[in-house]
């Protein structure tokens, strides 16, 4: 696996003058690879250095109808908050993270991840520090870090930053596709509550934070309890496979919908909704963190464009039918999640809320 | 499939004061979605706008034990080439033919692929050609573009930059892994033409070319046939699937081998060859293309570097038995390929040039 990292192993003069650092790499090669394989599952074949990272399905048993889902994503402006505070090691988390959940959207659980890591001056110590926070994120979640390509590009980057992306593949058998295809009004919609922004709206809460507030960092926030800005924008999205995976193996299967509370907040919920449902949300249900009414305050932002950028205290809706929401609402609670009774389906389309 | 890019439709004030363009995002979207469709292959079942992309790996037919292979890569600094000139619509494509190629070194054919775009501010015409270069080499190599990701970053690229990354999934019979271990001394060693200089030393290039020498992207050049720099640094990347993959089903299939030779040059053999085996190349059986000489001259590179940086007019290389060998040469030249005889495998290691 992470055969691009290995490809670059020449030292030389004229490359070197164009700005390319093979030691770089290979130190952040070496730097790297006690955290990779730590994530390292069954069903992976390769060693380090194959041109292609494999895995082999047979780890998984007796398959009957199965469907590969994937997904990739970036992590966005939160990594404006790790140059800034020069603190790396969560952002990798926060990546795998939000892909897993992705996948999890469908019923799929995670079999591997690949990433990409594009920076103009390859430190190796950063490039290692964001592996490790790859790494830590698949091994909660289950995932080989199975592949990676760290590429050095002068004059793409400005100094000290870098780009973070990550593919995810995972699978679910046909039958067991979480699909949305029975929810019918009168089911309850059940929120998860999230870990402070995950990795959406940081180019909105900076701008109001720091530009609009003229706050800082590092300095501990009274509203926040007294937890800095740095802790609380750096806080990793919360991973949802643990505690909802088991739910997918119960039969018959309680869950009919699942949303991931990425951009646009609750305007992912109609995204796994048939024709004709909408659901109507409690906002009183939960209350809002106090980092969000932060931002609002400090960016003047209205209420509706809150819900709309931030998950707002939610980062994934489940939608269960009646009968079975006291039960999944104990099984998630006891699984650690702090999990809310939002709303329910209701004939019509969207959100209301109510 | 292509969820995120699906994920931001909401237009506000206050995040398009922080630098996010959601309109543009949704024209983005628009543009991108009928080359996208193109490319999709029976095993698809993700309507537009689905968290992940799925793949029923039931279209494949029957399987015995199958294996994914999988790799992640991006196209280096060939971007500033596309930037310098404003031609967006092949990056794509080499982006796909790297990854397809990476994954045949293993015997493995394309299932799917999902890009990521990040850039600071969104331009829609030139992220739809960036799309449609994707879906060119998707559709060339089998293989349906499932997901996506464009991500608009204020601040972290430079007006009118972008990175681009992609990730491929293929699959192989585990049986039918191409896995080096039956190289012996005496195999053959075939060369297969590169296209210019696929996606490698664009930074070395760009630096002799453009810098030291003071070419000029757009002025045709003698020593290239009078063709410009711009066509000539743009060449897309080849992809070797199509004339390769026949001879993966041959029974008994003749190739031993393979290497991609990306960054890193001839580099790349050694790692695809048993221990105690390297090959001898007779740097007579081709002629290096222009280009590079050009390259060479330009930046007064020397002979061994050049080999380590660049794929000096050899893309890609097959091992066979010495008996297999007439005959792969004749079904690779058929299927259009320039295939040369390069030399052979022999007791030792690494790359001897002779």
């Amino acid at each position: 696996m992470n055969e691009q990292r290995n490809e670059q192993k020449q030292t030389e003069s004229a490359y070197a003058r164009a700005g390319v650092d093979i030691d770089a790499a290979g130190d952040a090669v070496g730097r790297m690879t006690s955290h990779i394989k730590g994530t390292l599952t069954p069903g992976v074949l390769t060693e380090v250095g194959s041109f292609g990272g494999m895995f082999a399905l047979s780890a998984l048993g007796s398959l009957q109808d199965p469907v590969l889902v994937s997904s990739i994503d970036g992590v966005g402006t939160k990594l404006k908050i790790a140059f800034a505070t020069g603190r790396h090691g969560t952002i990798g988390k926060d990546l795998v993270s939000h892909c897993v959940n992705d996948i999890l959207v469908q019923g799929a659980r995670p079999l591997f991840f690949l990433d990409y890591f594009g920076t103009g001056r390859l430190e190796p110590g950063v490039a290692a520090e964001v592996v490790r926070g790859l790494a830590d994120g698949c091994r909660a979640a289950g995932c080989a870090l199975i592949g990676g390509e760290t590429a050095e590009m002068p004059g793409l980057y400005a100094a000290g930053e870098y780009d973070l992306a990550g593919c995810i593949v995972g699978w679910v058998e046909r039958s067991k596709i979480v699909d949305s295809s029975d929810v019918k009004p009168g089911d309850v919609v059940i929120g998860l509550a999230s870990d402070g922004l995950h990795t959406n709206g940081y180019s909105l809460a900076r701008q109001a934070l720091l530009e609009d507030a003229g706050m800082t960092l590092d300095a501990p926030v009274p509203q926040l309890d007294g937890v800095t800005l740095a802790d609380a924008l750096l806080w990793p999205h919360r991973c949802y496979a643990p505690s909802v995976l088991p739910l997918l193996e119960l039969s018959p299967a309680p869950i009919k919908a699942m949303a991931h509370l990425t951009g646009g907040g609750t305007d992912n919920i109609p995204r796994v909704l048939p024709a004709g449902v909408g659901v109507r949300i409690d906002t009183g249900a939960w209350s809002v963190p106090p980092l969000f009414r932060l931002i609002q305050d400090a960016g003047g932002v209205s209420e509706a464009e809150m819900f709309r950028v931030f998950n707002m205290g939610i980062g994934f809706v489940l939608i269960v039918a009646r009968d079975a929401a006291e039960e999944t609402l104990s099984r998630l609670r006891a699984s650690g999640e702090t999990a809310y009774l939002l709303g329910k389906a209701a004939a019509g389309a969207g959100v209301t809320f109510v």
